[in-house]
Formats: structure tokens, C-alpha cells, sequence
């Protein structure tokens, strides 16, 4: 489990300031029952942890040239969590879903410009989606109440999904008649080329794995250097898409690969320790790789293709070493 | 109180990963009688709980040209949480300090490479600040255990001071008749033109303030913008030097100033918030400044002073806002 404070965080615009006696959730638009729920209504109500990694649409981005607008990640945007609430779908069912219902719109209190439009933070499931067993309305993280940062009081959490879904400092549900056309939906998390092109939704997590870096840090250049002898290569491999079934590691950057060893999981959402023993042949640079493949045959790419946002980019990490 | 995960971090190497249960804490060097503490020992000592703020010696270098190198932080590296843990003067007076000693040195266990040396963090205080009545060895922070990143299971907090002393992941306390000579002494944390100097080592945080950003923000520039209309301006206020005593705000980049008023401090080692009254006289861009001033005289420059690290820059806060 990543804790609070190691846990990435993207946040479009300020970190909302909310006080929890005033705060409701509103449950509204093409429902039977319009509901406003305190935070103890929801807390009375039946109560789920899952283990989930969140992973931002744009991890890696940082890599890629020319370098995409927004926050310069290089790896380090994904965490995992034990994030406790109740299931979304038992309080749509007490709502009541109307007839032609296609989606369920999620706003933040989160305010902001962007694309020339102030807004709140809001985004859209498919109604099958938000009607998914493990989507959450959650109140805590790791056990605790959800941090400010994490979105308090109340939080949305799509496992599998990209984190522009999980929608933070939540204040309102909307099931919809139509597509949701909101910036963030409608322009926001788009796979494009060019700024014109509608591009395709960002939607569930691509395979990815990540190498936890063996060996010191030089402070100023972050490279890195291991004593000689033998070593085990350690990380962490997750997909939204189908369970890990496959991890292999390469230590001459990605000529020749060897099968790491899967450990256990938290839970299906939750990403998937491994392990790798690797003897040096001697003092010398090697680039360590890693690749993740899940059960649905989903790999990483060697390389990332580019795009205008450098969403869901999962090529295969790389680590280079010293060995002295 | 600034939750863990809104808390700067200044990491120079990697998080260690400590075991609780193996871990020790040695004193030793120029005392009587030498010690080694476990964690419980540690806790079944006389525990003050103290609201620190800390800051990083390098916070604002981002703001500098040319950039100095390390972090580049723009107002950001600055926190106050509160850290509960022993006083370490009992536990130096339990240990016995022999003749001749002049500073004692802090080792934790976090390794890199740094100035071409494979280390572990390593700083020193003169021994008559390690005696200091406010200096704790801390085990927790805002009522929990460390977090990993906070120096988990123990760290020296010490309170006045830049970052830099509060050494994380404390293992080696010890006791010396003669100044340390180790790198983030002797070479890192000094004030200086160019590589070769000396330098004046960094020590006490000189004061500062900083605005928080009223309006809402453009995701991608950040730029402020803020409906016309009467506005409480808010912000916090520290010195390590002595307790501020003065918070001016402008509203014209620092042409006209006004009286901010302050509110309270949980400690004298805490940031103290203010806040100010401003009806902007209309639609336009205008450029709100604050600066503060300990009661020692000490106040924030209009431009910090350019320095190889870009330590101790302390110059006034400037914020843009856009009224509409």
C-alpha cells in the first residue's frame, strides 16, 4: 500500500476547502427518487474495502518529445490504496434509474479555468459502468478519513480505470439521457493527435510495470549504482484491463528477457508485486527493462506512441545501472 | 496544520526501508556512557508534542536566474505539522556530555552519492543548539506514527531551523570535539557565489510569508482570476529568527502597503495566519505582495540576493490576480 503523502496526486485546480457538517451529496437528474445524503447517511450505509492502483492518464508523459502540456510526470503517477466506502451501484439502485438512462455524470467542488471555461471538475461513466460491482463512493484511504488532498469528504474510485474518473471532493451524481459533453469528457482525456481532432476517450489502465530502482542514487543526476553480485530486481506490474499474468525482465535492455516471479495481490485492482534474481556478469552499465502482460494478451510497447495529451503511455521502464 | 502529502519533502537519496523491530538508535562519541534506544525505549521517555514549521533551505530557488540547481521549488517547501516525540537534551544529559565536546552530529540512514561520495545524511548542530529546550526526536507526526517519508521510525526535529537539520531516518547520534567536516556541511547547505568559496553555513529560517492565492486558478497557467467585489486575503507568516510581529500586504506590486491583521500561533514554532481586508477598485490585473517582519527587525527583501544553492531566499510574495 502507498501511503498518503507517496500516493501521486493530479488535481486540476485548487484543493477545495469543505466542511463536512454542511456538505451533502446530491443524486439527481433521469432518477425516480431525487436523494441528498449526508456523510453519516453514507456511512450507515453497507461498507467495502478494495485495494485499488490509481494511475494518471498522463504517467510517462515526461518522456515523451515533444513533451506534452500538463504535469511533467516521469513514472511516478500511480499509487496503491485500501480505500473504504459504499458501492455506487446500491445507491443508483435506491434512486431509482429512469428510463433512458445512458450515463451517470460525477461533479467535484473542484473550480477552475480550463479551455477558456471556468467549471467544476465533472465526469462521466457509461450507466453499465457506474452500475459495476467495485466503482466506490469512498471516505477513507489506507483507514483513515480521506486526506484533503485525496478528496474529503467523499471521493469516487472506478478500479481499472485511468484516475480522471475517480472523481474527488464529489457533490454531485447525474444520471443522463444523453453523452455528457463537459470539457472534461468532450475535450479533456482524449487520445489525439492535433488539437482539432475529437480523438478517442481515455478510459481503463494499459498494462504497466516498474522496476523499483536497485542500487544508490547519485543526489543531483539520480543515476544509479550497485555493488557487484548478485541481486534481486524488484517491483510492481498492474493492468485495468485483465489480471497480470506475466512479468519479464531484461537486463541488457531488451535483447534477451527472463520470466520474473508474480506475488500476490491485494485484490484484482490492485497492481502485483514481482521479482527477478540477477547476477551481474561484472562491473559495467546495464539497462534494466521491465514488461507487463495481462491475461488478455495486452503487452507493453518498447516504445510509447506520441500523442497531443501522452495519455496511457506504457512503454516498457527502463533503469540504467552502474555495477562497480 | 498541513495534513502528511501536502508536507514538503526534500529526499536527497532513496526512502529507507526500515524495519521498526531491528532498528536501533546509537549515541555515542564524547559522552560518558553510550546508548543504544529502541523505538520503544524511546517512547517510554517524557514526550512533548510542538507545532513545527519547517521549511527547505532552497524553497523559491525555482524563481532565480540562473536556476541553481536541486529542486526546483517556487513557494511550495514549506509545512507545519505537529511532531511529537522526547526532548533530545534529556536523553544527550542521560548519556553524559564529556569534556571537550562542541557539536553533535546527526546520521541517518537514507545513502546516495553526492559531491562524488558515497554517504549517508549526515548533518551537525553547535552543541549548545542540540541543548536547546525545543529540539525532539520525533516519532510522530500530527498524531501518527511517521510516515515512511517523514523519516519513519525516528528524526530530529529542530525547530527555527531550515529543513536541512531535522535529519529523517536518525540511526547515529553522536558527540564530537571538533566542528564535522561531512558533506552537507562542509560542502552542501552554504551560502556562496561560486563553487569554490567556503561559504556561510545555512542555519535559521529568515522570515517570510506567503499569499494564499485568492480566486481560482487556469489549469494549465495557473494565472488567478477573481470575481470584482470586496475580498479577505489570507495568508501565513514564519521566522526561525524570532516571533513575527508584522504582516503588510500590498495590492499594487508593493507601492502602497497596508497593516495585515494576525491570528493565532499554535506554537512559537508555527506559522501565524493573517488576513486582509481588500475591495479591489475594479476590473484589472493586480499585483498582491506580502512581507513580513520578526520582532528582531528581520523583514523580507523586495528581490532575494542570487546564491549558488538559492538558499535562505526569502523575498516577498507576489501574486497576479485578474479581477472581472
Amino acid at each position: 500500500m502507498t501511503p498518503a503523502g507517496l500516493h501521486y496526486l493530479l488535481i486540476h485546480y485548487d484543493i477545495p476547502v469543505v466542511d463536512p457538517a454542511g456538505w451533502r451529496l446530491a443524486v439527481t437528474g433521469r432518477v425516480d427518487h431525487e436523494l441528498s445524503l449526508s456523510l453519516d447517511d453514507l456511512r450507515a450505509r453497507p461498507a467495502v474495502t478494495t485495494a485499488v492502483t490509481l494511475e494518471c492518464a498522463g504517467n510517462g508523459r515526461a518522456q515523451l518529445s515533444p513533451r506534452p502540456l500538463s504535469q511533467p510526470w516521469l513514472f511516478e503517477a500511480v499509487g496503491t490504496a485500501e480505500w473504504t466506502g459504499t458501492p455506487l451501484r446500491g445507491l443508483l439502485e435506491d434512486a431509482g434509474i429512469g428510463a433512458g438512462a445512458v450515463e451517470v455524470a460525477f461533479r467535484g467542488l473542484d473550480r477552475g479555468i480550463e479551455g477558456d471555461e471556468e467549471q467544476l471538475y465533472e465526469r462521466s461513466l457509461p450507466l453499465a459502468e457506474a452500475l459495476g460491482d467495485h466503482v466506490l463512493l469512498a471516505y477513507e484511504m489506507n483507514g483513515a478519513p480521506l486526506p484533503p488532498q485525496h478528496g474529503f469528504p467523499l471521493r469516487l474510485v472506478v478500479p481499472g480505470w485511468y484516475g480522471m474518473a475517480s472523481v474527488k471532493w464529489l457533490e454531485r451524481i447525474s444520471v443522463l439521457d444523453s453523452p455528457f459533453g463537459g470539457y472534461q469528457q468532450a475535450r479533456g482525456y482524449r487520445v489525439r493527435q492535433t488539437p482539432d481532432e475529437d480523438g478517442e476517450p481515455v478510459s481503463r489502465i494499459v498494462p504497466r510495470s516498474l522496476i523499483i530502482p536497485p542500487g544508490v542514487p547519485d543526489f543531483a543526476t539520480r543515476a544509479r549504482t550497485l555493488a557487484d553480485g548478485p541481486c534481486v530486481v524488484r517491483g510492481r506490474a498492474w493492468s485495468g484491463l485483465a489480471p497480470v499474468e506475466r512479468v519479464e525482465v531484461s537486463a541488457d535492455g531488451g535483447e534477451t528477457w527472463g520470466d520474473a516471479r508474480l506475488g500476490p495481490q491485494a485484490s484484482r485492482w490492485a497492481w502485483r508485486s514481482w521479482e527477478w534474481d540477477w547476477e551481474p556478469p561484472g562491473p559495467g552499465t546495464y539497462e534494466l527493462c521491465s514488461r507487463a502482460t495481462d491475461d488478455a494478451g495486452n503487452t507493453q510497447p518498447l516504445e510509447a506512441p506520441w500523442n497531443l495529451g501522452g495519455y496511457a503511455n506504457n512503454e516498457v521502464h527502463r533503469v540504467e545501472v552502474a555495477v562497480a
